[in-house]
């Protein structure tokens, strides 16, 4: 009865969003009413895999929770489309009692609520260390609505939304031992170290963006969760074209140039392969650029004929092969 | 790049069924066109938890995959809705190599074609043990065609499908001491004591029965993963009435009272609380009784008014606590 007693009071505290939920937790599965297409993506956040491992003073319950709905929730910014709904399921070691699993839903719960969506089901299991996978919904009239991988065109423009290299800069923050002791002072001012930090442990999924972004005339998009250079990559091979990316073009947050001077690392790969930004990077044709960039959107490349070899270059200074190992496209 | 190349080799392995998927795996999100109603249910099997741990001979990478997909469309099964997509995301320890990860993902896909399932979408992360994530949906055209936990009425029938205690009784045969050795006879003839296991380790998610006993009167639908101790106790709450089963009228696979009577055991209880049976106990008015048993089912219960305390009671020739701890409605 333990797992029944901590699914009620888990469900208690869950909100409905709009009105599309008939059945919620309780019955066999969730009953929800549809729109025309259902975009759907599923996304797993392992304890000591996407985050640190257990017993990290920062890492509590509730960051896991924000961490893992607000990541799923950034493939539907990514789609363009208003989130619906969000299905929970949990794997949990003994270490992880009811109070901690109350905190990490109420950390998934508190996104559910800044995006509109409604956490309509879920699962909770025993298993051999903290596993949540989040599916989420959302829902579109038509497929023009639609923000897709696939839509990047020769001759186009390629931006990115908001700052990158901060999540992968406040990791380091975090857990890298040249900088993570108490007795080490942050090198960027301690304001700007605190949001590097909670970039990385509260990301915002920018649904509302994805939206505003397809209004206005971005075609495709992919959301930066590998980081500028993958999934550049990703979007140019579905779209069969060739993207180029100024890297010294690509916004750093406030404070990765100094953390990065610290550790001896360039700050410019920091933002392009860090990772785990979730900011959004879109392709628009030319008429668009204006509209766009009043919304934020940044211009960091092109996109050309892949002459036969699909794929993203990073380059510098006009000259690609800025560092080894980025040409995803080779 | 690995994960991408196992990605890659089993989405090719993929089929698609009917024409709703309009953006497959590869985008962020899947596309599908929706019916009126979205009925989705997440469903998380762990090795070592839901199945014996990582080694066991005849736990194979395919029969992780089947078990993982069929436990998840049980629940559409009781529902009584036809499956549209399932979205798998895998957490997979190193010893997990790629090829075992396709044969999980092969086992799953058969269970897919089996029950016009198509498989749009998934996840793959490193982790500390196998746990596969399985988010199912199906669709419905209006309310009236559901199935659900909160429709049986004071006066009806209660009824199971199929025969039960089967699962419970092959999970011993695989791995209690007293029965698993290679060289302890089984206490049934081979081909039972090999249905009992098969029923274990590969059960079948009834998604046409459920919507043939739909269409035949049926109005309310538990699947029986827990047993039916416990499910009928769910389906009489979410009522709000008080449910009482016949233990002794509980069909029981054949060899399920053999392998009982060799561990000392009571049968009649094996089959009402062995559980992962995943056949259906439905509730239905007088006038459906015999269109339903037409279609296999067996009635073993009535429906009561609850009297203010809604649940579950076994009952044995006519009495209550056939055995101690039973009684949910308590």
């Amino acid at each position: 009865m333990a797992e029944r007693d901590l699914i009620e009071r888990v469900v208690a505290g869950l909100g409905r969003r709009g009105d599309r939920l008939l059945v919620g937790p309780g019955d066999d599965a969730a009953v929800v009413r549809a729109d025309a297409l259902a975009v759907t993506s599923t996304d797993t956040t392992v304890l000591g895999v996407h985050l640190p491992p257990d017993g990290h003073p920062r890492v509590t319950p509730e960051v896991v929770g924000h961490r893992a709905m607000a990541t799923a929730l950034s493939d539907l910014a990514a789609m363009g489309v208003a989130p619906g709904e969000a299905y929970v399921a949990l794997t949990a070691p003994p270490a992880w009692d009811d109070a901690r699993l109350e905190g990490l839903v109420r950390g998934a719960e508190a996104v559910a609520a800044a995006t509109g969506t409604t956490i309509a089901g879920g699962d909770v299991s025993a298993g051999p260390g903290l596993v949540v996978t989040v599916t989420v919904v959302g829902w579109a009239a038509s497929e023009a609505e639609l923000l897709r991988r696939d839509g990047a065109r020769p001759g186009w423009s390629v931006g990115v939304t908001g700052v990158l290299g901060g999540s992968a800069t406040g990791l380091a923050l975090l857990t890298d031992p040249r900088l993570a002791g108490a007795d080490v002072p942050a090198p960027c001012p301690p304001a700007e170290a605190e949001a590097l930090i909670e970039r990385y442990l509260r990301p915002t999924p920018l649904v509302a963006l994805g939206r505003r972004l397809r209004a206005a005339g971005a075609v495709a998009a992919i959301d930066l969760s590998d980081g500028v250079a993958t999934d550049a990559d990703h979007l140019a091979r579905r779209s069969r074209v060739r993207i180029d990316v100024d890297v010294d073009a690509l916004p750093r947050q406030a404070g990765v140039d100094a953390v990065a001077a610290a550790l001896g690392a360039d700050a410019a790969r920091t933002a392009a392969e860090g990772g785990e930004d979730f900011e959004l990077l879109v392709a628009a044709p030319p008429a668009a650029r204006e509209a766009l960039a009043a919304l934020g959107v940044r211009w960091v490349g092109t996109v050309h004929d892949a002459g036969g070899a699909p794929g993203a270059r990073l380059l510098r200074d006009g000259a690609p092969r800025p560092w080894r190992g980025w040409e995803h496209g080779a």
